[in-house]
């Protein structure tokens, strides 16, 4: 695998990605911004989030499904809420802006949450929970998707892979910061697990059929993903579907669209944002000694056999970020390709 | 074990609960919320946080544990946050008291949070969460508890099995409710595969040395919960303990003391409360139409093979409260033969 990759510094990497959007009628502004949260996504060793997805965001942007120069529109707003249109804008803008105004919001008054519709695949949630985190608070960032898991018990998609993030500072430490999706597990391992012929957990997927499978060709035949730990990954799921899509008055449930289908149509998808102002609790600097305290704890705790290490969440993509940083951020040969035509097809210097 | 059960109807079991508050020393009014919130737990199903709690609270109460007549103080405020201080009174009169308070700030500006320190035990959580509702808002409350989990890849208690509840409304739908604690699973039903001498799986607990374990003795003796759904249960407990004890200045980890330990103490138990004004983001009756389509798709759903029914989260404990209204609530053998001694105990008239 490793003889198949090439490696790109993340300033050039941040580079190409803006200079492909510019090509496609994004402001320079807007392009930054995007390009930052797909970097950002690529630096933490979330590569599923990062330029794998200039392709697709390309063909939506020329398809009319994502549009290039919208700016998100202020719908209704009191103290501490606002519903904000993105006008099916590029998500990662109307994103940024969302969890600023939850930001602005929350310091005047202590907490805030800022809904928004007619949006976009936002790329990585911990990009928008950190934005909070940067200016002394706890950021929240939540987004529907297209459906893809069942509700317990059933055998079709009804609700997405939906995340949440959450993110602290943590003083002396990098911010703890949790991002999970409700499935069980991403489709890239089952794939990975079908090209290496081995058997998967039955917790991971169903077949066609609704049926837990252990084998990754039934679960890649129509199958679907499950929900992580049973009937508590669905209600939480079901639950961010109700906070983000079903609150703001955007696409719920079946009414969210792929972001590979239907490129020339709004994929209605719908994100929350949310941000509480520590000081309005506690001073920022005691919180923060109190944060590192529990890191602490946690570090320390007597470790199970054949355990290395004990981590906190945020800690291993903190850790990726350092490496990639330094090392620059690994592309595979698929992936190196799929750049290669992308930049011939903009007409933008390519990274290879 | 059904032969073994009695029946006692809900007021029953409430005037009885609040008459043992009352003989405690505890206000008319504060042993009326404290009954009502046991109770609520008795109707719906999760018998581990009703009536079995009486004999605790009563020797925590005497101890000195819990404080029986204290309000809880406003420590600090803003428009849509405040700080509570239960002074080590029972959770619940702090709890309704602090879900009030972020009711009633969420009117004013669209969201809010309250968080309470130096409080205690406060039953089910979904208790709280539904009081949001019963406003016409979304409502959040979360607690930390003593440590019994361990982060993932250790073997010691580092957190609770802390658990989260969110309700929302739901038209003609019984309101929504997710209350979830964040092991992967309750120990009562460890110590009902070791009266059945039956296996239990491997993802439920750990034995004395950190190993996942089949047996339930095995886990019985000084092993741990594990987190449901691996690491990803490990995060959301350690945020849960970050938004509750570390953000409200309570205890936080192994600084949290169990209900069932050191009597004379406080607990140092620490809440978080939230709710959210649907009409600042939508009207209340389209967002209820919208709850009730959600519920539609997910129950309409084809079934896998084997399920006859797909529920919705609360669903299950509403139907059970249905029932337990109208056939009374099921006490088991031992747990009368306790509340016939706690009646005698406080001069109180027995329920059997």
């Amino acid at each position: 695998m490793s003889a198949q990759e090439t490696k790109v510094s993340a300033g050039a990497l941040l580079r190409f990605s803006a200079a492909c959007f510019e090509k496609l009628g994004v402001t320079p502004r807007d392009a930054q911004i995007t390009a930052e949260n797909l970097l950002f996504a690529n630096l933490r060793g979330v590569d599923s989030h990062g330029v794998i997805r200039l392709k697709i965001y390309t063909e939506r942007l020329r398809a009319g499904g994502f549009k290039a120069n919208v700016r998100p529109r202020i719908v209704s707003e009191e103290a501490s809420c606002a519903l904000l249109d993105a006008g099916n804008g590029l998500g990662q803008v109307a994103g940024v802006e969302a969890m600023k105004l939850a930001i602005a919001k929350a310091g005047q008054t202590g907490a805030a949450l800022v809904g928004l519709k007619n949006s976009n695949h936002f790329g990585a949630a911990a990009f928008y929970a950190i934005q909070a985190v940067e200016s002394g608070m706890i950021g929240f960032a939540a987004t529907n998707a297209g459906a893809s898991m069942a509700p317990t018990g059933g055998r079709e998609g009804r609700l997405g892979n939906n995340p949440v993030a959450i993110a602290v500072p943590a003083g002396k430490y990098p911010p703890l910061v949790l991002d999970m999706a409700t499935g069980a597990v991403a489709w890239g391992k089952i794939f990975l697990a079908q090209q290496k012929g081995e058997k998967i957990p039955a917790s991971w997927a169903l077949d066609k059929n609704g049926v837990p499978t252990d084998d990754p060709n039934a679960a890649a035949d129509r199958g679907l993903i499950q929900p992580f730990g049973g009937y508590k990954g669905y209600g939480l799921s079901l639950f961010i579907d109700i906070l983000t899509g079903v609150l703001v008055g955007g696409g719920f449930s079946t009414h969210v669209k792929s972001l590979y289908q239907k490129l020339e149509s709004p994929s209605d998808v719908a994100q929350t944002f949310a941000a509480i102002k520590i000081d309005s609790l506690m001073l920022h600097a005691e919180f923060c000694r109190r944060v590192e305290e529990i890191i602490d704890l946690m570090h320390a705790c007597p470790r199970a056999p054949g355990s290395d290490r004990i981590y906190v969440p945020g800690e291993i993509e903190h850790e990726t970020e350092q490496r990639r940083r330094s090392e620059g951020i690994p592309i595979n040969a698929t992936l190196r390709e799929e750049l290669i035509a992308l930049a011939r097809d903009l007409g933008v210097p390519s990274l290879f």
